[in-house]
């Protein structure tokens, strides 16, 4: 057999009918959720591979027959932590017109997903300024997908139909970044906050809206 | 002597002239340089006292006469990296009213400093959501010092001054954050792309200004 047990032997042993593809996909998941697990503590780049293998209970060989490297494991939590929610925020905000009620569908989505998904979040917000650098552009360039897509979206937004391609991206960095923080916020703080602070993430976003029919573009912004 | 030298006898010897306390002093500072070098590339969680103490050309042992540990060299470089941005941010703001200027002003003086401090910027940038308690604890303690000071600032904004506490701390927490963001990612990025993200934060911040004599209250938001 490929892997070793390490007295973890119930966790790890696959079921008797399971073939060996479901065995190897077995300690796939294994080394992800040990990792995950040691993440929620400690950043990526204080991890190393055996700590991950050690909590997995998988030999250091058998880590490399799912990934080339440490880094290889962290872009893969990366791709699985955006996996759903891009497709759950663009159902939240479907809707055609930008308003009070597509910012409280939205946060809420968000605040669900970061109760179903802690240690991918926690990762996300850690490793987005951490240090490893192909981590950090990585997450940057899914954020940055998202802004784009809520960039496009906007044009539905009254009065932000005619603005430039620029602006629209710039009222869309400041939602998504406004969105980003109090997910970051919520995962430093107990559940006690949690409403206080998703109340002043939606007087935030609100009040950019509020800004939006007074926008007057770029140009004149470039002689601030 | 306290220290020893490890290859490094010119930079670690101090003056002759120098006295017991002034070598002190100097062999503090080598350990604080030798951090935040290290600390451009890795997060703290990752970097061992050894390692410190080898780059500052210092003994383990000489360590423990300046910190009781990591964690205390961590929260002086905290400290370090808010001393003077403070005053220098309430200097820029010192105007009666928060208008376009005083955006303008507030950004440049961040900028600056940033460029003057970068190792402390990019060490609180990534430390914020970091894999240590302590330090996320103090960083975002000093920042909320810095929310705190603009919220008692902004009521010399027109409208503000009719604002509820809760209120002007919303608003400020906004345009601190956007402001902190800004600075990630300059860090992140390079020189040329430097212009564009200032001019796209004066924009955001603009943005958020505009909102305000539209705004209408918190009470109104609890209904969103």
């Amino acid at each position: 057999m490929d892997r070793y047990v390490n007295g973890k032997k119930t966790r790890m042993t696959p079921r008797r009918s399971s073939t060996r593809l479901e065995s190897k996909e077995l300690t796939r998941r294994a080394l992800i959720r040990a990792a995950l697990k040691l993440l929620s503590q400690n950043s990526f780049d204080s991890l190393s591979l055996r700590e991950v293998t050690r909590e997995a209970g998988v030999s250091p060989t058998a880590f490399y027959r799912h990934f080339d490297d440490m880094e290889e494991l962290g872009l893969v939590l990366v791709e699985e932590s955006f996996g759903s929610l891009g497709a759950m925020l663009k159902d939240a905000r479907s809707q055609p017109a930008f308003d009070t009620d597509t910012i409280k569908r939205s946060l809420a989505v968000v605040v669900m997903h970061m109760h179903n998904h802690t240690p991918h979040f926690r990762f996300i917000a850690r490793e987005r300024y951490g240090g490893v650098r192909r981590l950090r552009r990585a997450i940057n360039r899914e954020l940055q997908l998202f802004a784009d897509e809520l960039a496009i979206d906007l044009v539905a937004m009254p009065h932000v139909a005619q603005w430039t391609t620029e602006d629209r991206r710039m009222l869309a960095g400041l939602l998504t970044e406004t969105i980003i923080r109090m997910v970051a916020e919520l995962l430093e703080t107990g559940p006690d906050e949690e409403q206080e602070i998703v109340e002043r993430t939606k007087c935030q976003l609100r009040l950019i809206t509020l800004g939006v029919p007074a926008w007057n573009g770029r140009l004149r912004s470039t002689r601030v």
